[in-house]
């Protein structure tokens, strides 16, 4: 069939053969038979990018001068550059997997999500024609001219603190340099020689307690090492409101939360910087999320409306900014995405979160909580999705609960008790002497004191119980599941009659929220499909337990999926995926916004939300039927 | 012809006559056929602007109620808003000239040139919707969506400082603001209340030795002050040379040059301020123009290698900058826009030139010198242009001349030497004592010399001349144009043998880059149709005499314009003209640039044209006939 002049080519691991001109080179054919292949300079033979691997050299001819930029075992084993050679005979090509594009995908950590790396940031290595008096373009048009013509990058912006240095860079890299390109639209760094290897970025999560930052490598998507620092506004008071009251005192003290915040990130930053090699000069591009309140202060934004109604948000958008211009220790010309936010209380965390659990593109029904001081609830599919926030305070992440404490080294993250003889069974965080109580641990214990029937399903000590565990101190209840001296235990480690009113509040704010977004979507528990449950519980949480004490809805196991930090994985996602800042952006309008306050059940499904797990029990059919009724 | 439905109406100062539908809005009227008015809010009723005069008021019907926003005045002389009437009868309309569209032109001092007001900068008023709890929009989100509603501006970009007030600003104005766009991209100011008639704008045309800014009024495109102040660094050295030099000490000796410039530049900024009524918050925009050192140093950019061969510029493409990152005093969001630069030695104040005198779209062949310590020539047309950079030095500025001044008051600008009796006759400016010759006055003195035969051709006293006027003063011959007391004058004005030489190399080197210029374009000076002379001459140039010393090539007085400062007006021409202002970057593209160092001839031109007016005499046709062979 085929004529003297064609050839037979066969490509791997695809298994695509097809016909073509003797002498075509393998990129040409790839091109024409529309297999991807990596090839940053166009067939220039500069990017080295093309790699192929041809068994039978035989099959082929070309220029060796190219392949300097494969090394000595590549050439071993038969790799060489798809724009170099041409084939001359029938032949098999295999395209090594670096030399795909687009499918270059991690697992990011904490969501099950398979995400294709493709960051806002290029990197490339260029040589530039030497100035002359017969070439006298300027250095910044020598610089786009190149970008252009070997990389078909098309821009000529500049960042002005780049721009101011471009001169004496170039010159000192003997012409010979790396270009960052940021979004292919603005060159935000050149630096001497070939560090096309070296590109990080950061993506920091905000939380009104923690700041966690998380360093990847925006080539291969991967977590490289993470920074984690308290909030260092946290001494003026835990909660939002309080650090609203505050900013609201003027400039200086906005000023000063800001410079805090700002601060804290730099330190996280650093923090994840000195574990690896990366330095933070290398860090180009960051994503940052966190609650509408601490993205307003971080933005050195005054949130004194977000304090009282109707909660309006200053910008909603996502914002790009210099990292120069917040005093960020970056690259100055790095840019930093903020993510947009929905509402004054619903914020980029929640829109990381709908990024990073899928919700916006699923087909299924799904329904979010993001548990913290102020708990996100979040109910869609594809087609659109409720949010809204309830008030659930500190309680699951420890503080007003009398031996609570963060997910930390010494916390019980676990604990049991027997309904015979109410010993208690725990496992602590680190293998440590106890502490006190994490959240899910909090859980834990109040779930067994219910089933033991040691308080009640409105939240009292059972008088009837005879267990010297409980006791009574300063007219107080409580019950003690670790004594002083146990496992070296510095103190009791107790559950009190106002740490289970507290527990109380948050489920039932947390309830709250999610069975108002049903009502309002005429939802069931049985239609959703999904159940994300998001939040600092350490490693574990018992969601039996969650259930049984009706901080949940009664869903059925199989469909409830823990997923951690769920807001830093979208910010983490946003900082890989160019594609998913565009998703981002476009978040906000398909969620619609619900004001608790104003929905005319919410001081009656917040009442019977108080009992365990509710007061109508048909709401829990099945912890009915298996606790309950048992 | 017409049926019962329709109607005639007839628009003046137009003339223009047609036939609409009864009951036609004025506003759809004009639209239909194609007259403008202006119409900012689209016919919503908003924005005032599109008034028209109707004498019979029968003609018309329409609501009232929208025009509050006619003055009184107005109401009385049968003002109407075009969006708010319609035609029930045949009627006559007058559009009034503030109501037209795409027609407010101005002249712009300095040149010929009639320039279309379309600045980047639109200023609207806005009321807001407030937000409640039923519209939770953020404000960014209100103020983007009202700006699209009414104005059909589509930006969604606020500039940081400004987000960062904008919930304090939007909640003092009482949801009742005016809003700064820049080039429709990006919203730049917020003002309470309506301040859409305040809109200024400053141009800065930064020379070598001296700095100067133009006020001007956005809207009507007019002039409103200007300010001048020497250039701060001459402390560093006069010419650009010594600037570079010092500035290549390092970076602290760059910040400060760039420091002490961007003080020169506020300074000015101020000067213009306080002569007006003008706020510097007020000023939302910039047009900067300079040599090629200037503009380096403007931007914080080490010149160093603008002083040494190939003479390559970090950046030739127009720089849009804020502000706030170069530490101006405007409104800190306003954008400065530096003009585009063509080589080392050609900067933007030659762009600035070109867009001026208009011969980047003239079909006339045109030369233009721009006479400074470096003298910039452009010969061309709308097809392309030649240019070149003279080291003129600074004679023609005063300096290096023994009584030379710059043009101020007290400097003789016009001078002419009797040739019987060798008296003199001067006129300085300000009609006040004399004190030095300004370049002008230099220019007629040495031609008088060469006309009364005290100096030959050759430059040299003429030893046979006998007048008290020529004497010698430590062995060096020198004439005395005003002696000491004469006129209160507190010293001798005279020229001397080193003056002489030093005048010759400055116009020779000017010559030179016009004649090689010429010679590369096979032009003759026949060709020339236009020949523009730029410089800081004061108001006066006499022309005959800058021929006679062989200055310029001799081309008939007819084509000759002398244009001031032309790279100011260019300035200034950008700064009204959003068209001008794309022209401007693609003008580098049309201009090639020449290296006078290279050519082959050029040291046998220069040494040719040391001579009055040339060796050559045929080169001077007409000043050989009227005075050499006289």
């Amino acid at each position: 069939m085929s004529s003297k002049k064609s050839i037979i080519l066969r490509f791997e691991p695809d298994g695509v053969k097809a016909e073509f001109e003797r002498g075509i080179t393998i990129l040409d054919a790839l091109r024409e038979i529309g297999l991807s292949i990596r090839s940053e300079c166009g067939g220039k033979g500069i990017c080295g990018k093309c790699k192929v691997i041809i068994q039978d050299q035989s099959s082929i001819s070309g220029t060796i001068e190219r392949n300097h930029m494969l090394s000595s075992s590549e050439l071993k084993y038969n790799y060489r550059l798809a724009c170099s050679i041409t084939a001359i005979a029938d032949s098999t090509i295999t395209i090594p997997s670096e030399s795909r594009t687009s499918i270059r995908k991690v697992l990011v950590e904490g969501t099950e999500r398979q995400v294709t790396v493709n960051s806002a940031i290029r990197k490339v290595y260029i040589e530039l024609p030497e100035p002359s008096l017969s070439d006298i373009r300027s250095d910044a048009q020598r610089l786009t001219d190149s970008l252009r013509d070997i990389y078909r990058i098309e821009t000529a912006r500049i960042d002005y603190p780049l721009l101011k240095k471009l001169p004496q860079i170039l010159q000192d890299s003997n012409w010979k340099a790396t270009v960052t390109v940021w979004d292919d639209k603005e060159i935000i760094a050149v630096e001497a020689g070939d560090t096309t290897d070296i590109v990080y970025g950061v993506a920091v999560d905000i939380g009104t307690s923690k700041i966690t930052s998380y360093l990847s490598n925006l080539t291969t998507g991967k977590l490289i090492s993470s920074g984690f620092l308290e909030n260092p506004q946290v001494r003026y008071g835990e909660d939002i409101i309080s650090r609203i009251s505050y900013a609201s005192k003027g400039e200086e003290a906005l000023d000063e939360l800001h410079r805090l915040l700002i601060d804290g990130v730099n330190t996280v930053i650093y923090e994840a910087c000195r574990t690896s090699e990366c330095h933070p000069e290398h860090i180009y591009d960051m994503a940052v999320v966190g609650n509408t309140v601490m993205h307003h202060i971080f933005l050195g934004i005054q949130p004194t409306r977000l304090g009282s109604s109707p909660y309006v948000p200053a910008v909603n958008d996502s914002v790009n900014i210099k990292a120069r211009d917040l005093g960020l220790k970056t690259n100055p010309c790095a840019n930093v995405h903020v993510l947009p936010v929905i509402a004054g209380f619903v914020g980029a965390d929640a829109v990381a979160d709908i990024i990073s659990t899928g919700i916006y593109e699923s087909n299924k029904l799904s329904l979010m909580v993001d548990i913290g001081t102020n708990t996100e609830v979040i109910l869609g599919d594809k087609h659109g999705m409720l949010a809204c926030s309830c008030a659930s305070g500190p309680a699951f992440e420890g503080a007003h609960i009398k031996c609570g404490m963060k997910a930390v080294t010494g916390a019980i993250e676990r604990l049991q008790v027997n309904s015979g003889d109410y010993e208690v069974e725990y496992q602590t965080i680190g293998n440590v002497k106890p502490v006190g109580l994490c959240g899910s641990a909090i859980i834990d214990a109040v779930a067994d004191l219910l089933r033991c029937r040691i308080i009640d399903r409105n939240g009292r000590f059972n008088t009837s119980t005879s267990t010297l565990r409980v006791r009574s101190l300063n007219q107080e209840k409580e019950f003690v599941f670790v004594s002083k001296g146990e496992n070296d235990a510095a103190r009791d480690v107790v559950i009190t009659q106002r740490d289970i009113r507290e527990i109380q509040l948050a489920k039932a704010a947390i309830y709250t929220g999610c069975s108002i977004l049903m009502k309002r979507n005429k939802t069931k528990p049985e239609d959703i499909k999904k159940f994300y449950i998001a939040g600092s519980f350490g490693n574990y949480l018992n969601l039996e337990n969650a259930k049984l004490i009706g901080m949940i809805p009664d869903i059925p196991k199989e469909h409830i999926t823990f997923v951690g930090n769920a807001a830093g994985a979208g910010a983490r996602i946003t900082l890989i995926s160019k594609k998913h800042r565009r998703i981002v952006s476009l978040i906000p309008k398909k969620v619609q916004y619900v004001e608790l306050a104003l929905d005319a059940d919410f001081q009656k499904e917040f009442v019977s939300a108080m009992y365990f797990p509710h007061e109508n029990l048909d709401r829990f059919p099945l912890v009915k039927k298996d606790f309950i009724e048992a």
